[in-house]
């Protein structure tokens, strides 16, 4: 079959590769949409020295089921399913309650993360092995668009739900970027509260976008902070979602955030907050206000993708895909470096109607 | 009657100024213990300029009720009460549902908080007023021991509150520096959970102190980071409690801290934490892992108060106390400064019987 | 000034009484509406023998401030406000977290609880007197609409609260009697989750204005229990909310909940839901499944207000209102008796413009 | 291999039966600890219909690891581990989160509940096989003290973690029988929580262990209910732990639990609690106080089991414990039924020193 894998560092080629076999408790997909992003980008251009190559990439991946290796039970084949990006062990502590994104796979520190694209071979192919408790059944939902929900759905939603407390009827979030993961982090927000959303951004057309999305403020990035403490008497906002990461961001965030709230940051764009350990001024001119909770989630749990599932199914989010084949994923990953691509890329190993 | 008051930066004496009179909605305290720390010094030291001196000084106190202002109930003459240390508005959202210390009167950031000792005048004198509604009764508890409690009690206790998530019977906890607070951060974890305690500390005779407060485990500063990890199986502490906040005590809660886990900074010793938006390492060698939360509190509840008068009632923490008269409130502040005090210092400007 | 007031047992008139006068920590409000509702109609036939005759009836007020009693701060002469329905101590245990509506004077039981229209007149009159900390501010919503918020906007939302942790997107809840409380629990649970939201009547108009303020399916209570479970696959429904409360709608709610689902009942229709000490049934024939949660809420806290106070103004509820002059409060009572009522009544007793 | 199975109604017996084999996701282990109880005799005495016999019994179990089936990692042979009584799919939305005990298999309720001793064959044997995923590790602890952990300790410790928000410092629990399950409820209260521990029984000898396990205060039953009010200064308790579950001890439960505590029923005694659609009494002659829940658990997750097993290892709860040969086992269920055990009665099917 083929397979867009990463040779070496900045080596990403289509090959021929052998199909893959479901060992036990593992099934085979046919995959469906394998989602393409900046990650990737960054893992052609520096992969870690522990990354498994030659590797074929992809980590937001959805597929109809073909074959069920040895013991496994509850799903039929054809199932259209979406693959968990996190392939956690299932049996620690963390994993007994469900919180896969924290599973105890971390304590070695020695290796890359056990997922698809990333410690074993991901969705950017015409089959895919998986795990079947990293399946999660997507029902009537249209494989294709649900590719990105893998990734830029399950995210904003975990970063979400960290912040849940804060989401009252009388708060006010801030959405900084909204981008790919930022434009559903709007969408979903919208859907599940009804505190007051504030989209910032530097550029007018996807601010345009997220008030269509349910936005209910939108501001560019240079007036955020002064505007946001107007809009919120001076209290600050409840929760901040960085979906940017760079120290410009990072200081909206810091400077407009309220007393005790909540600062989720998703963006990785190599800013660095300062936490003092220091009275909170008496002016926000530097520093955090006090009891401010600052988190950086990593991916998301199964029970967050079965509700960004229940979220799309009901039409409630929607993410913009620009659908691509398998053969294109090379120039599509020049196309993320050149910032060319409108929506969230899918490639579609097996053609638009698999 | 007799007051030690802050003049000007520095200057700090005992003073004759007039008894008080409780207002609407006040309650006139004879004072009983007047707590005494290193914030008092930095105070004297370092007042902002918004405090409205001359001002008698005093943020952990209790009393017993001498009159009640007009509109005052639920309390009657000869109670013993603790004086809450934020005095906040009681109808903000915050103050609806009981988070005092959020109150939005932070949100004008134009003064300082409004407090005894603060923005208001404190317990070092004989008498002293307060609202009503920031007196927590102590009920059959002693109110000179109970004194420090105003502080170095409820404080840890609400620092602890928000960690409660992590600290379950299989989890560790860490208390960074158990001096003042962190001697009774310890108890009050022994008493209300069943986690790994683990104390860690530059000063032997401390350690082996928060042995019979209830640690599992000691560890020395230098050697923390190292035990920490063997320890836990490399995956590191569930919650790490930093009662110091220097660079080194926190670089001790970054590499030490598991996945998910949390650092609650309560010293205020001047320290940074810096909090990337980039990829946690695989190694510890910097950066904080994915997903845990940081966070600096500011005081506590009168939620919290009750639950450590609660807990200090039924034996399960007490506080040590070295008693001084008020006259002697400028010499403590020195011993303070050099360090040459035992305990929690605590002025009985009405002697020791009151 | 004029009040509809309560005499004895049946006996509801119109009468001339003084104007009252602000005390310490008390706010006089010239009363914009006062709800009127079935809880009225059971005082007047059934009052409990503890009531304070004559008494002003009005539990659902808001009004304007006119003046400030001593003590009071925060509020300015004009202020629209809402005035809570339970006027609880502020400084016991439970109020000292914002649980106002379990406030500890529940523990004496011996008399009606401490609120307007209860123990102490209220808002059926051109003037009432509140405690400042009971009251809360509307901002720039009318406090015509606003008046039947104060218990049919914000019951409902404390109802719903007790039921969050069940109610995410891929939830089914379940709203049984849309009508008064009801259509507004409707709203509540659209603007504020993604979940599926099912509404249960006898009435077909109500049904499709329940379709209109945001439910995804509509049942009529015959084939309610059936047609549940077959849109849940057998699951049932994470939550139900029984606002009527007879053995009818209680067997609805017993017979579709899911495992470890949420009951809570609000209408106070005297049917009984029986709790087995025994396995739970293989089949729904009878018993709950296991580790379903039962619970019958009181009102609602002053959080609970200032959230519902935040969604109307937002425009994401809104209650129907029927609006009357004072002098018809007895008039209004016979047609609520007799069900001639649409929407909510609510009496202006200072005319459609104060 | 010896086996201890039920065969009809009312014949249970030791038979020779064919060593069990491990398939896929599958460990085969040989049996140290076979917990046998009241739930046992009532199986022998009145199996349900679906109940697919002849079953070996045995649904509290510990073993070491002998052989590890296709595709299982993450144990290794010798391994002592506790077998969960929940065999969940572990891939629908509650087993995601970590709710085995909430498992969909509930929702076809046409079969007895997927576990060891229920729907497969259970402990009650030289060996046994269970899934990988129902397998927790015990580490260091000595596995026949273990094994009624498996359900004795489990339990209590799921019941108490669902009124965890009740059970501060300043709280009161009430445990109602404290026999097998209520003594570990007892000190799994004493290790994790502050609050006073009020233990109500009929049997003078058991009131005298409570104390010896932390209790604060023990009462006979028949004066419990108003010395809990004259206790809580007629508050009630915060949360009431029935393990009885009669009409007697529900009405305890009843008449004593405060204004939205909790009461959780465990034991499934017969009894009845009645919960009216109708104001709380202002009295507490009938009716339950306003808000409090009502809920009757599960089992347990395997995350409440790591939470047992941690606190059995650090020595804060410890299980009565009488060992027998498996051969015994039909002289055990005689004696269980006569209520001559002593302790947790645990079979030992391959001697004392497996």
């Amino acid at each position: 079959m083929q397979a867009a894998q990463l040779l070496e560092p900045g080596r990403f080629e289509i090959r021929d590769v052998a199909t893959p076999v479901a060992g036990e408790g593992q099934v085979l997909l046919k995959v469906v949409g394998a989602g393409m992003c900046g990650s990737d980008v960054h893992l052609v251009r520096h992969p870690p020295k522990a990354l498994p190559l030659p590797l074929t990439l992809g980590h937001e991946t959805t597929g109809r089921v073909v074959e069920l290796g040895p013991g496994v039970t509850g799903l039929n084949t054809g199932d259209a399913v979406l693959v968990a990006g996190i392939w956690s062990c299932g049996t620690c502590p963390a994993c007994a309650e469900g919180r896969d994104n924290a599973c105890s796979f971390w304590a070695t520190r020695t290796a890359v993360p056990p997922g698809p694209g990333l410690g074993h071979p991901g969705g950017m192919a015409e089959y895919m092995v998986a795990p079947a408790r990293s399946l999660v059944p997507l029902g009537d939902l249209d494989p294709v668009t649900a590719a990105p929900l893998a990734d830029a759905g399950i995210v904003p939603s975990h970063a979400i739900s960290l912040a849940r407390r804060q989401l009252r009827p009388d708060a006010t979030a801030v959405v900084i970027g909204v981008g790919g993961l930022g434009h559903l982090a709007v969408q979903i927000l919208r859907a599940t509260t009804a505190c007051r959303i504030v989209a910032v951004d530097v550029d007018d057309d996807r601010l345009a976008a997220a008030l269509d999305h349910g936005a209910d403020v939108t501001l560019r990035s240079e007036q955020a902070a002064e505007a946001l403490l107007d809009l919120t008497g001076g209290l600050g906002a409840n929760a901040v979602f960085d979906f940017v990461g760079t120290d410009d961001t990072l200081e909206i965030a810091r400077s407009t955030v309220a007393t005790y709230g909540a600062i989720v940051i998703v963006g990785l764009g190599g800013g660095t907050l300062h936490i003092h350990a220091a009275p909170a001024p008496i002016k926000r001119q530097s520093g955090l206000p006090w009891g401010v909770s600052v988190q950086r989630p990593y991916g998301a749990t199964r029970r967050d993708i079965a509700e960004v599932i229940a979220l799309a199914t009901a039409g409630r989010i929607t993410a913009h895909v620009q659908a691509f084949p398998l053969y294109a994923a090379p120039e599509v990953l020049q196309r993320l470096e050149q910032g060319h691509v409108h929506g969230r890329a899918v490639l579609l190993p097996n053609g638009p109607t698999a």
